[in-house]
């Protein structure tokens, strides 16, 4: 069981530490970790944001933890430069194309979402987002025209086995949640949406136990804020998909605890290769303070146990210990306590 | 002063009504009012959602009152014959680039709101979305490739121009009200908003006064959830700015209450040709019922007589008249309350 850890730029490496930490104490049979650089860190190093070093260690492990990227002193660099390109790069070349982001009501901490308790402790939603196509990897360029004006462009595109294969990842995931999937579109505008649309009809013939409905991505956008908890699946597309997902994760309330997971179809002697991460960001305002709270990346990582090496009773096993330390009264800074880094690296341990 | 009304689907023959009584009631001089067809109802009856005599009417008049485009019963229609077309063709054909959505709390709706009250109440802000360009209105199809497989392609993308213009209007708009203005863009993928921030970034020299950020539009729809206080004035392109504003409209709580002006270049004799309409759509579920409320399409034509005819003690009046009747108890069942569509544009003449 061979994990890359690419802790990346900011509290990166305080979080994704105190994730190992959990790990290790599982005492996993056979497991090799292998840590490189990545984001600002690595361009420092290595004069790129994502080295061929991290990539062929990354392809070459079953899983990847990935802490985050972002790093202000590299915003004036070049974009392809960019800590950020870092995660898109690792995201098409490893194929991950199913970002899985599920975000839950927790117990206990409703008062910590901008929204009214009642509204906020009914969430209980995963938004699976498509991460290899749309906007985000077409074509794209700056060009100058014939009366000097300059044009900025982006071409946006699905084909139908890019929105089948993420159609099935969501079907599945609604069969083994309450059968309800959401495809978040703009049909009304957009002829990529409207494919994306008409595949997704197509796929559902094969699960006929899914209730499957569609949603213009503007109306989604309400909804998530009016009654986000009439979502079970959310499928969209990467662009919608990230916009959606931040917002959904803010309805929650606490981003500090929300895991994610990016998979692809590549099967190793285990499970399914796939990136892991918390959805927070690198959050370069308090690096190094030891204030960073780790659990959304111990949640990442037991959804990597769960989803990359099939041990669902390991990954359980973590996300009890969490459950019980905010139980138990365990907060970061972010929920407005005051438990450190370390402090709830700690706080998880003593529960596993 | 010509008024073209085009009431179309669902509720919009409603409460474009009550609007109508309102501007009739303060005997403005020479006002002319034309009605033309347009969405499904033109459909029906004209084999087009946007015929060319409305059209004409619209071009003609100085200034659009529009109800709501959108009937279920066209759902299989082409995409071309689909009501929602209506109302882009409008936008394009017009040269209606500057979409002005103000989102701002009303002292004692907060309630309404998803978001908790304390959050709720701060909301004052201005979305003014760009609307003649980005991926709306690039070119676009669906294409089969030589295995076959289908594709579904859209181009995004903006010049320099249709940036510079749409930041005129935002930082002057600023400028009137806190200076503080707030360019989302997903620059650090999109090459489209890239160009958009260097624009905007240019345009700034001009306005001294006015404080410009930047934000990811991942993070604005968090930001909005999270702290929609925070903001003054948002600029964003079609796409996000679709988003974004119905998302915010929904953090004020009462979408029946929202108001929009769609503004060009073009000026009358009176001030700057413009669309408004109701940020709500056509109902079709209430449709008929004599249920809808009013307000939004009210105070719609209190931003036309402000922009297209320079009246602004009269849209004032307006204004004060709907807030008046808010005070008074009137409510909507959009509110929570039972006065009708007439009830309530009763209530507003009373106090006008
Ligand atoms: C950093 C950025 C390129 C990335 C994205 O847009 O996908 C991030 O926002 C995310 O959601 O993981
Ligand atoms: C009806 C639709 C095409 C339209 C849009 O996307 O612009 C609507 O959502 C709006 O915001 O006015």
């Amino acid at each position: 069981m061979k994990i890359a850890v690419l802790a990346g730029d900011g509290i990166g490496p305080e979080v994704t530490a105190q994730a190992m930490r959990v790990l290790d104490a599982l005492r996993l049979p056979e497991l090799t970790v292998f840590e490189g650089d990545v984001g600002g860190i690595a361009y420092q190093r290595h004069g790129h944001p994502l080295p061929p070093e991290t990539l062929t260690m990354a392809r070459e492990a079953d899983a990847v933890l990935f802490g985050a990227v972002g790093d202000p002193a590299c915003d004036n660099l070049e974009r392809h430069l960019r800590p950020e390109q870092a995660i898109l790069g690792l995201r098409s070349e490893l194929g991950l194309f199913a970002n899985l982001r599920p975000a839950c009501a927790m117990p206990g901490l409703e008062g910590l979402s901008a929204l009214r308790p009642e509204i906020a402790s009914k969430i209980d939603l995963l938004i699976v987002r498509e991460l290899n196509g749309d906007v985000y990897f077409g074509d794209k360029g700056t060009r100058t025209q014939a009366d000097g004006t300059r044009e900025g462009w982006d071409m946006m595109s699905y084909d139908e086995a890019e929105v089948r294969r993420i159609a099935h990842v969501a079907f599945r995931a609604a069969q083994g949640r309450n059968g309800r999937l959401c495809s978040v579109d703009k049909a009304n505008v957009l002829e990529t949406s409207q494919l994306w649309r008409d595949v997704m009809i197509e796929a559902a013939a094969d699960y006929p136990g899914v209730d499957l409905s569609h949603m213009y991505v503007d109306n989604a956008a309400m909804q998530l804020v009016r009654a986000p908890g009439q979502f079970d699946v959310i499928v969209t597309g990467n662009l919608f998909g990230d916009i959606l997902s931040d917002q959904a994760s803010m309805c929650v309330g606490s981003i500090g605890l929300l895991a994610s997971a990016a998979l692809g179809e590549r099967q190793t002697q285990y499970g399914t290769f796939g990136l892991y991460e918390p959805i927070h960001g690198s959050a370069p305002d308090i690096a190094g303070q030891g204030n960073a709270n780790p659990m959304a990346t111990i949640l990442s990582a037991a959804m990597m146990l769960r989803h990359s090496f099939g041990r669902e009773d390991d990954a359980a096993r973590i996300e009890a210990a969490i459950t019980a330390a905010l139980d138990h009264g365990v907060r970061g800074f972010d929920l407005g306590g005051s438990a450190g880094t370390v402090d709830i690296g700690d706080a998880v341990l003593a529960r596993l």
